[in-house]
């Protein structure tokens, strides 16, 4: 296994220390439940933004905890859920006068956790509202999933919602916000490779030297098919034509647009792949109003990409505009 | 190759022409010449800032141009250096009354192109400073380098003089800057895993499944040596014993410290090993006072890290501070 790890059983909770230790003005870390959270969270004046997945997703969730973005990020193991008492105790840590918001990407695992911590901390009084994410266009269900998977669409829910949570928005507001930026969210991914899980040590899936798989999930799920490695070019509109004619994506639509990497596949391909989907777009009318060009939503060191659309409005675009501050800056 | 490639020689090109398609408005591609400039350069009011190495290293550096760090990046193609006529060239197009900065990072190829560059461009009537990168205390002379290589310490050099550029600083001072702050910073890196440059279409050299490369050079230039993997606390412990007891760093210190990952390796690793980076230091009395956790100094797809120690004064510190406005923002 070519990884950074010590006990793989300690990858989750050494990687937590270092992201504590790189941001101790900004975040703390609560070992018992394996909680980020903001260091000047909960506020009496904000609706507290809680987000839990399983981890090796990152940056997805417990780095892009701060202000704008997420109060707190409880991830479970890797690609496991928390356990629904982490979610519990979250949701009282970062309890405030105006709710808490459960954002949960649409896998099994993570709905029946913060269904049943919903339910233990409504029980003691907590104000709690949830979003799913679902844009993930490549398969109906899964074999994590009924419905559809949630992917590096949850991005621009969290941002839009982060942003409008700063300035004091409700609780059913930002539900419903939540709801529409998801709504016109689409995304699909791809694989070059399997992933490693430090406590499996060797790639989940085989994927043959000349093979690639479309659709893929962020666990290494299945997608639509295994196909023949293709050209940059090739995939990305296959990606794109996925992507685009899901909503459908129309002429004169103005859109985000992200190339999310999977963890091992460079920033330098991931702009190569930007400038066909950028063009393709283009041709067919889209106008590409903000980009996202790196990793997002991975799946450990899986090499591969994910591309997706949002649709924009003043709203939405003036939401995803607004500061943040979290990890990862480059400064 | 699982790689997102069209034709290989379209390599550099096409990621260039996807870094200016994401910037519009603050970037701009010159295709002659390999080139990325910010929109707005030169200035008449400041000394312009250029870099030039080869590709395959990014966000080094072609994603690193904007106001406060680059104002031009001319790479070569990957692993190459550039051509030395795109480097005249390059310098002609930056021309400001106040001079250019060449930074280079020590390597025979890339020194050779700017030396006769900056020859012919001088003969034009150009003034130029040079600086010269050798923060890589792995080896003393390597396949490409007499003297010590030039690695992920450059991103401090190009920071500091990018910061002190903005302030209206002169030729001469910025080049005493860099010289400093290069003297200052330390660095060592290590492989888990070759890289495949697009037009090899395999791995550059091979490496087995229980082997890692300690040392190793951005272009998989061979380390101190060959080693059994090792759990990461001891990779991370052997790297920085190596860094530190080089300058050396010492108890009392103020140090940035970062942690680099050359392409292939999660975020997740890369903070697991800050946490035990900054664990081992603050044991030694040495302060972490700014911390870079990320991609800033690649080898295409390896996996694997580098460490490097700044050792910070006031100066230094604020300049490091100073916005910037570049490509790859999460936002």
């Amino acid at each position: 296994m070519k990884k950074f790890v010590n006990d793989p059983k300690d990858f989750v909770p050494e990687m937590l220390r270092g992201i504590a230790l790189a941001n101790p003005a900004t975040l703390r870390y609560v070992p018992e439940y394996n909680l980020i959270m903001r260091a000047d969270a909960p506020s009496e004046n904000k609706v507290s933004i809680v987000q839990g997945s399983g981890s090796g997703h990152e940056p997805a969730h417990v780095m892009i905890v701060g202000k704008g973005m997420l109060d707190a990020a409880c991830p479970g193991d890797v690609f496991s859920a928390p356990p629904m008492d982490y979610v519990l105790e979250t949701t009282k840590l970062l309890n405030s006068p105006k709710g808490v918001l459960h954002i949960i990407n649409n896998y099994t695992g993570d709905r029946m956790a913060f269904d049943m911590g919903r339910e233990m901390a409504e029980a003691e009084g907590i104000r709690i509202g949830t979003v799913i994410v679902d844009d993930d266009v490549a398969v109906k269900d899964s074999t994590w999933t009924v419905g559809r998977r949630g992917v590096a669409g949850n991005f621009f829910v969290i941002k839009a919602i982060g942003a409008a949570a700063e300035k004091g928005a409700e609780l059913d507001d930002l539900v419903a916000l939540g709801n529409r930026v998801n709504a016109v969210s689409r995304t699909m991914g791809m694989a070059l490779t399997s992933c490693t899980p430090p406590a499996k040590g060797s790639p989940l899936f085989d994927l043959g030297d000349d093979e690639m798989e479309m659709g893929v999930g962020i666990h290494g799920e299945p997608g639509r098919r295994r196909e023949k490695l293709a050209s940059a070019n090739e995939i990305v509109d296959e990606l794109l034509e996925a992507v685009a004619s899901d909503l459908p994506f129309k002429k004169g639509d103005d859109v985000a647009l992200m190339v999310n990497g999977l963890g091992g596949t460079p920033i330098s391909e991931l702009y190569l792949v930007y400038g066909r989907a950028h063009a393709q777009l283009t041709a067919r009318g889209i106008n590409v109003r903000r980009n996202y060009v790196g990793e997002y939503c991975t799946s450990l060191d899986m090499a591969g990409c994910s591309l997706t659309l949002v649709r924009l409005d003043e709203e939405l675009s003036s939401l995803l505009e607004a500061p943040a501050e979290i990890p990862n800056r480059i400064f």
